[in-house]
C-alpha cells in the first residue's frame, strides 16, 4: 500500500461528479457560471471579502502569489526546506523575474518571528543586497508541524513592521485547519496573511488549486500574469467545478480530518520513533535501513528522507483498516 | 446558438470516461501508466520517435517550444496577427525570458517563405538588432487558413538555410490534418517542423494539449521549464488519459472532421460574403451591423471581427442539424 | 571626415579635465562628492526636485527608466522606429521582465496623441492583450525632428487619463533644447514627462549618461535596479565628473546649439533633398547611389538609411570649415 | 586614511594618459582601434586564443559570464559568502534569466572539490530540483585567500565530470597571481576555467573590467548579452585604452604586488589577531570594539566585519610609508 504522497491518490468521486455536471457549453475561461461562484464562495468561507483564482498546482498558485508580493530585485524570506526553495525547480524565481529566496533555519520547517527578524536584520539596507519584500511560510510545513492562529500572527506582526507582503503555502492547508479547529480565517488574513495558496489536489481534488487574495488590490495583476504563464485554461469551469465541490458542504474538512486521523493512528505506533510530533497527515520516522526494507517487503511504499528517516504520508481515502496494517507493522519493528 | 469559439464547447464523452478509468492511485507527476504511453502514441501517429509533454493550455505549449527554440536575446519570427502576439498576453516574452517577437505580414495570418526571408533578411546582421533564432506558424491559421505540406516545407527550407528553429502552434492542428487529408507527419518533421503545439481542448478535450518535439533533444530542458513554470500537475494521469481517448480510434480526426464540416456548410451559405476561404472550422464573414444584430436577434451568438466581418466558429459537437439554422439565416441576409 | 555618428566624436576637454580634478580616493560607488551633487545641479536645470542616476548607456538610461514605468506583464507604447525598439538588442525586454514594445507609426519618428490614443483604444482591456502601462517618445527622435512643449503636453494628457508612465528618451535632448530655445522644465515634467534620458555622450562626454527622475517616488526601486543591472560602478565619481563639467556653464548647450548650426548648414545645401527637416543635429537626404559615392569619394563617410537615403549627423566638435566643404559637395550634386 | 576598499582609490596616472590618447574620433561601440587589440593582447597574456570584452563593472562581467553558462532553469554552484550571492544585488538572478546559486561553504569563502561534490550530489538529479549547470570561484576569494593552479584543476575536474561551465570571479585576480607567481594560464584556462572575469578597478584602473572567455564559442552570445544589458558604450575605446595601459609593461602584476606588500607587512603586525592567512591584499583582523575604535580615532578608515572583525584592504597606491603608522598602531594594541 502506497504511503509516499497524498498527491498520488485518486479524486473524490464528488470531484468526478462536479466535472460530469459541467460538462455543457458556457463561456471560455474563466467567464463561466462555475468560475464566477469562487470569489463568494471563498468569501464566505474566510468571513471576508476575497478573490480567489483556479490554477492547476500548487507551483502556480505559490508563485502567483510571490510575484504579486515580490519585486523581481527583492527577496523572499522562507524557511531553507520549503516547498518553493526546494521542490519547486526554481519557480519563484521565474515567476517574479529573478527574486532571491533568503533561507531561515527552524525547527521541522517551521519559522519563528525571532528567526525571521535576525534574517532580516543581517541584511544591509543598501543597493548592494536583495531586500526582502515577502515572507512565505507553508501551513502546515514540509514536516507536517501547523502553525496555529498566534504563531502566524506573531510572523504577521514582523511582516507588517518590515512591509513584507506574507504569502501561506497552504499545499495541505485542509489538514493544519483540521488540526486546529479554528476558523480558516483566523490563521491567514486575521493574523495578517495576504495570499494563500489553499491545496485541494493532496486532498481529494483532481487538476484544481485556489489562489486566495485576501488583499484584492494584488488581484488584478495575478490575473494578467495567470494568462501570461499560460495558466489561463480555455474551459476554466472544470477547474471550478471541481473547487465548489470540495467547498460544498465541508468536503475538503472531512477529507483531511480522514487523512490527519490515519497520520494520528501510525504516530501512536511510531512513540518514540518520530521525527516530528504528527499534527497533520505526515509522519516521519526513525527507522534503519532494515527496518525500511522490512517495512517494504510487507508492501508499504513511502521515501526515505535521509539517513535513518522515513516519511509517509496518509490520503484522504485511506480508511482505518487501510492503515491499522502499517501501525501494526511500525509497532512491530 | 453559439458560434463563438470551439474552447466554450463541452468535452467529449471518451474524455470524461476516460478520467474515471484513471481515477485510481498511480504515480504522481508523469510517472504513472498513461503519461508513460504518450511518447509511443505520438511517435506511431508520427510515424517518428517523438517526445510529448502534455500540458493544460496552448499558450503553454506555445511558449515551452518557443524557450525551447529561441535564446532571451534572440528573436521570433512570426505573423503580425499570430495567437503568440495577439492573444497571449506576453507569455512568449515570460517563457523565453524576453526575447523579441518579429513581425510579418500575410494574408489570412499565413506566412510565405518570401515574407519570412524578407523580414529576417531586412534586420542588420550586428548586437544592436534582435536577431531571429526561430520561425512559427499556426496550422491551421488564426483565419481558418491551411498551411499544405508543400507550404510547411517552403518554410521549412527558410528557417533550415537560416538555422531557425520551427516551430508550429496547432490549436486546431488537427482542423488542418482533416482538410488535407495527409499524414500528419508529412505537414509536421516531414516538412521541417521542430516542435508542435498539438491542441486537443478546442477538439472535444477538456483540460489537456500536448506539445510534441520532433527533435528529442530539446526535451530534457523542456521538462524543467515546464516544472519550472508550474506546469507539471501532481495528477498528470488525468491529463495524459484524456489525450490518450483522444488520439484513440481516431477520434480527434472524426471530431475535427465534424467541424470542418459544419464550417463548409456554413461557407456553402455564405458565398461572397467569405473574407477567407474556409478550410477549417471557422469562418469570417462581412456583415453589415445590422445583418449582425439580425443574426443575433436570431439566437446566433459569435464575434465581431473587426468593423463590418464577424467570426464563426464551428465546434465538434454541432451536428448539421443544429448549424443549418445559421447556414439557412446567413444565406436569407 | 566622418558624418555617421555623433557617438563616434571625442570628448570635450572639459571632460578630461573634469576627470583628473576627480582622480583622488573617494568613497565608493554614488557616495562621492560628485556623485551626491547630481540631484542638485539637475534639479536647478529642472527648476523642480529630481532625482537623477548616473549610467554609461543610453540604453540602460532607457531601460532603467522603463522597467521603472511598466511592469513585466505591461506594455510601453512607442514608435516603431524608436531606438528601444530598433537598436537596442532587446534591451527592454531585457530590463522589464519582458513586457512588450507597442509599436506606433508617425512621420519623422514622431508620435501624435491621435496615434497612441488609437493604438491604445484597438488593445482590447482583457487579459488575453498586453495593455498599455507607459509611453515612450525620443526627443530629439531618430530622424532629427524636435517635439515642442505643446506637442509633449499633449501626449502627456494622454498618458495622463490613460494612467501611462511617460519616458523620454533624451539620446539628443540638449540638442532638442537647443533648437527649441525653452526652459528644460517646459519640455519634460511641465509636459507631463516622469522620466528623461538625458544624454551627453552624443554631445562632448566620453561615457556618462543621466537618468532623471521628475517623480522621485520611482528612483528608489530604480537605484536597486541600476545595482542589479551592474550599472553601478566602484568609481562613480568619474562619472558623475563628466556631467557636472557638461553642465557647468552650460556646456552641454554649447555644445548641442553648435552641432545643430552644423546641421543647419548642411540642410540649407541639401534643399530638396531633405527627407525630414532639419531640427537637430541629423539630416536624412534622397541620394542616388552615385551621388553617395560620389560623396565618399570625396571622403565624407556617413551611413547610407534605406535605399535612396544618407543619414548624416554633426558633433559637437565640427567647426564650420569643417562642414562647409560638405555643404558645398552636397549643393553640387 | 583608508582601508576599507581597493575600489574606492585612485586611478594609475597610465590610465589616464591613456584616455587622453584615445581621445579622438575613431569607430564607435567596440569597433575601435584599441577594443580590436584586446583579444591579441589577452590571447598573449593567457597564451591561447581567447576573446575578451570590455564591461564597467566586475558585476556585468561576471553576471554576463554566468549568463553564458548556466541557462535560466539552472543553477550555479558558489560559496555561500560569494560576492555574486551577497554583493551583487540578485545580478546573477538578472542577468541569468533566474537561475538559482546553489551554496557551499568553506573556510575563507573558499570552495573544496570534495565540498562541491557533496552539494551537487545531494540534489535530485530530478525536475523538481534546480540542477547545478556551472561552477564559480572567487580568486582571490572574499577574504583574500588564493586557489592554486592545483586547487582550481581540483575544482575543475569536478566540473568536467559535472559538466560544470566553470567561472573564476577574478576582481582580485591580479592579486591572486601576484601571490602565486605562476602563469595566468596555469590558474584559469589550464586548470579547466572557462570564463574569467579580470577585474582592473580594484588594481588601479578607473572603469573598465575585462570578460575573459577561454571557450570562444561562448563569446558570441555575450556580445548581443552584454548589448542587451546596457552595456555596450558608444566610445568603447575609453575602456579598452584603459585595460590596454594595465596590461602594458604588466603595470596590472606592479600594482598588485604593491598593494599585496602592503597588506603582507599590516599581517606581520597583525599576528595572532589574523582570521585568515594573508595572501592578497586583504587583511581580517580579530579586535574589540574598543580597539577598532582606537585605530579609528588615529585615523584609519576600515569596515567592521561581523562582530569583533575588522577588514582592512590595502590599495596598489600606499606605499610603505603610508602602511607603515598602520602596521605600528595594530602592533601595538
Amino acid at each position: 500500500m502506497r504511503f509516499f504522497s497524498d498527491n498520488a491518490a485518486a479524486a473524490h468521486p464528488a470531484v468526478l461528479s462536479a466535472l460530469a455536471a459541467a460538462d455543457r457549453l458556457d463561456t471560455a475561461y474563466d467567464g463561466d457560471a462555475w468560475s464566477k461562484r469562487l470569489d463568494g464562495a471563498f468569501s464566505e468561507l474566510f468571513e471576508t471579502e476575497v478573490t480567489a483564482l483556479w490554477v492547476t498546482t500548487g507551483t502556480a498558485a505559490n508563485c502567483l502569489a510571490l510575484a504579486s508580493l515580490c519585486p523581481p530585485y527583492g527577496g523572499v524570506l522562507c524557511h531553507r526546506e520549503a516547498h518553493i526553495q526546494v521542490d519547486e525547480a526554481g519557480a519563484p524565481e521565474f515567476f517574479t523575474g529573478g527574486a532571491k529566496l533568503l533561507l531561515i533555519d527552524g525547527d521541522g520547517a517551521k519559522l519563528t518571528p525571532d528567526a525571521v527578524e535576525a534574517t532580516a536584520a543581517a541584511i544591509r539596507p543598501d543597493v548592494h543586497q536583495v531586500q526582502p519584500h515577502a515572507l512565505s511560510i507553508t501551513n502546515a510545513t514540509e514536516y507536517g508541524r501547523v502553525y496555529t492562529p498566534d504563531d502566524v500572527a506573531a510572523l504577521g506582526e514582523v511582516a507588517a513592521r518590515r512591509k513584507l507582503g506574507f504569502h501561506m503555502d497552504g499545499a495541505r492547508f485542509a489538514n493544519a485547519v483540521a488540526h486546529l479547529g479554528c476558523s480558516p480565517a483566523d490563521v491567514t488574513w486575521r493574523a495578517g496573511v495576504d495570499a494563500l495558496s489553499f491545496g485541494f489536489v493532496k486532498n481529494g481534488g483532481m487538476s484544481a488549486e485556489a489562489l486566495v487574495f485576501f488583499r484584492p488590490d494584488l488581484a488584478a495583476a495575478a490575473l494578467y500574469r495567470r494568462k501570461r504563464a499560460g495558466h489561463l485554461l480555455s474551459k476554466g469551469r472544470y477547474l471550478a467545478a471541481q473547487i465548489l465541490a470540495m467547498l460544498e458542504g465541508g468536503l475538503w474538512l472531512d477529507n483531511a480530518r480522514a487523512a490527519n486521523a490515519g497520520a494520528a493512528l501510525l504516530a501512536q505506533a511510531a512513540g518514540d520513533r518520530l521525527v516530528h510530533p504528527v499534527e497533520a497527515n505526515e509522519i516521519f520516522l526513525r527507522v534503519s535501513a532494515d527496518e525500511a526494507a522490512s517495512l517494504r517487503a510487507s508492501g508499504f511504499d513511502f521515501y526515505d528522507w535521509g539517513p535513518g528517516e522515513a516519511r509517509l504520508v496518509v490520503s484522504w481515502d485511506q480508511a482505518e483498516d487501510a492503515i491499522r496494517p502499517l501501525a501494526d507493522a511500525i509497532a512491530a519493528l
